[in-house]
């Protein structure tokens, strides 16, 4: 760590400096037209202007919106150290919860006690997803991988024969966030089924 | 567009669509490991996070940081069409206004109206920096270059040939938002000079 003639910040930029890496933790989605895989760091702030633009399908009492914002910002960061897990990688999951707290301990710990301990607040608060802040925020999170999807032909459905039951599973939060952006979804899920993109369970046609 | 059942979110899914594209626009400076150059969508959650980290430091009454978020999150949407100016390109600036508003036309309008009006007013307000939040904002978006050039050792402060006076001419809205901040910045150009990163002005050093 540099340090400054101020303390604070001289953690504040050491933080600021480690948070960085973000922007080199990639996703298995591709940006929308497709050219490139999407990092972590611009996946935040395109999921931080989505909660903006979708807060008002939030039913009445409305979740607060700057805290959902501010869930969204951080709630990532532990992907430096831990890796972005795929949503349907079953044995990364098995280890996701340890991985990640361990992540979250170094790096909020990069900041003043006080600081650290509420943006680690915020992290636990999305991973709990108890509140409704919390629940908007996992809405936007889990909501924005499909339309990557949608809009790149199906290119991470494809590439790891993801079925449609599989991305309905994940999508529970959104349905708690708002019904109408839950109905969204399934449109958008049918008609990426008919267009081939993403696969339709067989148990779902011999039903 | 593409039309779902619901207007609003067609077009909002339109927008969102549209915004994914800031994650091709490429800023001067690079990543702060200085592997690649920086794009403009994780550069804005950058910003936004550095607001949550140093709102500490603004003198009373503070800004409102759910709104300086806001106008982060939103602020640089426009280059998308207008592209990213650099800081120091005096012949870009005279029809920045210009380009950037047309832009802003053509994006925000994508919303539905009043919508596209409310983001359009972040976008206005950031622009003016007249309200103490604009300040705020934008002295999180000046002061984030200097931390880039000042750890992948003055990449574009050498590529360019700037001289520290051209940097401080910048840094004012810093000072104005935190005199604390404004003085960290003093110490951090005068290391930056010290350490040959950033070029001394010769009537300085004369005087």
């Amino acid at each position: 760590m540099e340090i400054w003639k101020d303390q604070r910040l001289s953690q504040q930029m050491d933080f600021m400096k480690e948070a960085d890496k973000l922007k080199t933790v990639m996703r298995r989605t591709t940006i929308m037209d497709g050219s490139r895989h999407e990092n972590t760091a611009e996946h935040s702030w395109h999921i931080s202007l989505l909660a903006m633009v979708l807060h008002e399908h939030a039913p009445e009492p409305k979740p607060d919106l700057s805290h959902v914002i501010k869930l969204l910002l951080v709630h990532d960061i532990v992907e430096i150290d831990a890796g972005d897990t795929f949503a349907y990688d079953t044995a990364g999951y098995s280890d996701k919860e340890e991985r990640e707290m361990a992540a979250a301990n170094r790096i909020f710990g990069l900041l003043p006690d006080d600081q650290a301990e509420r943006i680690m607040a915020l992290w636990r608060e999305f991973e709990e997803m108890q509140t409704p802040e919390a629940i908007f925020a996992a809405a936007m999170d889990r909501m924005m991988p499909l339309l990557h999807n949608y809009y790149n032909e199906g290119y991470s459905w494809k590439q790891h024969g993801i079925l449609r039951s599989q991305v309905l599973k994940r999508m529970e939060p959104i349905r708690l966030a708002s019904p109408k952006i839950g109905s969204f979804i399934d449109e958008l899920l049918q008609r990426a089924v008919d267009r081939g993109l993403l696969a339709d369970d067989p148990s779902d046609k011999e039903a």
